[in-house]
């Protein structure tokens, strides 16, 4: 089985910071083109951050012109008004992508640190260096940008095995 | 003091039912002028229902041209899965109006009772009665409907008595 080159994009929802990370996979083989992290004004009213926001997103979407698009999900153990505001800026960080034509997948948290580092309990910082590891041109200034590259990766991986599964049958 | 004649979105967001309603306020006159309800399809997958609900939005604000938009808060005692979905739609409803350049103001529930019913306790009957009586004219169809037009009355009534204050700085 060959595989085609694909371009995907990982995106870290926050309404402070909101991570991305562009890479490529042919197969197994992934490599690095960008990322980065969006910061909407604190001070904004929150029509105007969520604006912001989207209006970044766009423009990573098409400067960088990913192909499929992926999405952390979200712990929701914190209180309900912080919750609800993740929410707002998640449901813009789902837009965008869905509006530009990408699909767009969900991955767990815990699959995607199994997925990068090996172990659902991984710490920020492994996840950080198998980052470095697995894409050694990358240099994610923030967490949140880390987080939006290992989401991407974990796309790579999984949706490479579900494409194994079709050719299989 | 003449009042201007002034076109509000009221909206009250659901990913399965958004609710819009749009009026035109000079001083303490109202008058209806539309209203209706967005839904998604349930069966699509997240992002894409976001992307429904955001293009019936943009279509909205297009044919109506509202030049301010109201959106009800949310109350989040419910459990937390179902606050990030509301989340998720609300952002979409607040981004909307902000990016067709409408400031977007916010009103907690009891404020859009009191003001509409003139008792925070009010029933949902209740509101959607005060809603005939003060839009004659208006038909909600929806709940989801009625509760857009008390937001988007909620805002007429307290962007004019915020006027009123700084007409007699």
């Amino acid at each position: 089985m060959t595989s085609r080159l694909i371009r995907i994009i990982g995106l870290d929802p926050g309404l402070r910071r909101t991570g991305w990370g562009v890479i490529e996979a042919e197969g197994s083989r992934l490599s690095y083109i960008a990322c980065g992290t969006i910061l909407p004004p604190e001070g904004a009213p929150m029509a105007e951050r969520l604006a912001i926001l989207h209006r970044g997103l766009m423009e990573v979407l098409t400067l960088h012109a990913p192909e499929e698009a992926a999405v952390e999900e979200t712990f929701v153990n914190m209180n309900p008004a912080s919750t609800l505001k993740l929410g707002q800026a998640r449901g813009v960080v789902m837009l965008a992508p869905a509006q530009a034509g990408l699909s767009v997948a969900e991955y767990a948290p815990l699959l995607v640190k199994k997925t990068v580092v090996g172990a659902g309990r991984a710490e920020k910082a492994q996840i950080r260096m198998m980052i470095g590891v697995l894409l050694p041109k990358a240099t994610p200034k923030t967490e949140d940008a880390a987080d939006a590259l290992a989401v991407a990766i974990t796309h790579a991986h999984h949706r490479g095995a579900a494409a194994l599964r079709r050719a299989a049958l």
